[in-house]
């Protein structure tokens, strides 16, 4: 994926040659249907019959393309993720460059926490397995976290200080603040606010 | 166990009537040397052949007190976590009650880390069940580092910044940070009193 693409041209890479006509329909069909459907009703409750019909395509169609539920699940994921990425590194302020350190912080903050809670499921198995906590997008979650403290000129072991700010967005955090302590996703939104400006001096 | 045994008579609750003589002094002797080998070469590089001969008994006693040596990794798990609570919560200050809620919170990171260190493996199982990561013992650290910032009139969500703060004392993130990117404990507890410090404005 080259990073000059833009928004509206996000392709998840995949070995083999490009898709095309219906099959390229088709996968774009299942994952916007699976991404409503996630939004609507969490990933736990969704089954591929659900996908399928919402997509307009029979089930086999679903299997072909993705494989398996997970399959799907795993590219729908990636496809968020990159989508996120972008808009924090290239997007409009204040998620991407522009704003303020602190207010793009902030922006980022709730972005992640709606994405957390869209993505609790599969985020959640990644984040239990030690090596995964520092695999390449949890390291450029880190990263970014890491170059906006430093911009705001904020004091003190940034590492450290990026660590303790992105627990705030850990999967099973927020769905354990969500559902068994009746938080909500702007609540933790406003924790985050908070920490960022302690952290900041802002 | 009741809290008003004070640090000497610790001891971990187990089914059945009290040890008495042999039984009871071969336990602490394994005990002893189990957390003295522990300490030394980490818990992944101590078998119960090194723990039975440090400790002076046969390894079939080690067997017939503790089952298995991850039942006697637990009990050691246990008796350590049990002498901590004692510690921060009745001790002499400034982990304990007497000196200022800050101060307090600093002297707690600084022993929490050498805990985590010295625990890492157990302690690291436990935090990937996502169930445990909100258990008994977990709530307890979480409540007394809540009291202290409440004390310390830190502003914002306790709850939240308790999260925070307690991810820098995760067993994971410290054995990552020690044995990939070099850091010591010393260097962890430096960036935890940073954060008290922001947190609570001191």
């Amino acid at each position: 994926m080259s990073v000059s693409d833009g928004l509206t041209t996000l392709s998840v890479s995949e070995p083999g040659p490009p898709e095309r006509g219906d099959a390229a329909r088709n996968r774009a069909l299942l994952l916007d249907a699976a991404r409503r459907l996630v939004s609507e009703h969490g990933a736990e409750a969704v089954t591929t019959d659900d996908i399928a019909a919402a997509a307009g395509v029979g089930k086999g169609t679903l299997f072909r393309r993705f494989g398996s539920r997970a399959g799907l699940m795993i590219v729908l994921l990636d496809e968020d993720e990159k989508a996120l990425q972008q808009a924090f590194l290239f997007g409009p302020p204040p998620l991407g460059p522009g704003a303020a350190p602190a207010d793009r912080l902030r922006a980022y903050g709730r972005e992640r926490l709606a994405f957390v809670d869209t993505h609790h499921a599969l985020l959640s198995d990644v984040g239990r397995d030690p090596q995964m906590r520092y695999n390449a997008p949890m390291m450029l979650h880190h990263s970014h976290v890491r170059m906006l403290l430093d911009q705001a000129h904020t004091s003190g072991d940034l590492d450290a200080q990026t660590t303790a700010l992105l627990a705030l967005l850990d999967a099973d955090y927020v769905r354990h603040e969500t559902t068994e302590r009746g938080r909500t996703l702007g609540d933790l939104g406003d924790a985050w606010d908070t920490l960022v400006g302690k952290l900041c001096g802002t």
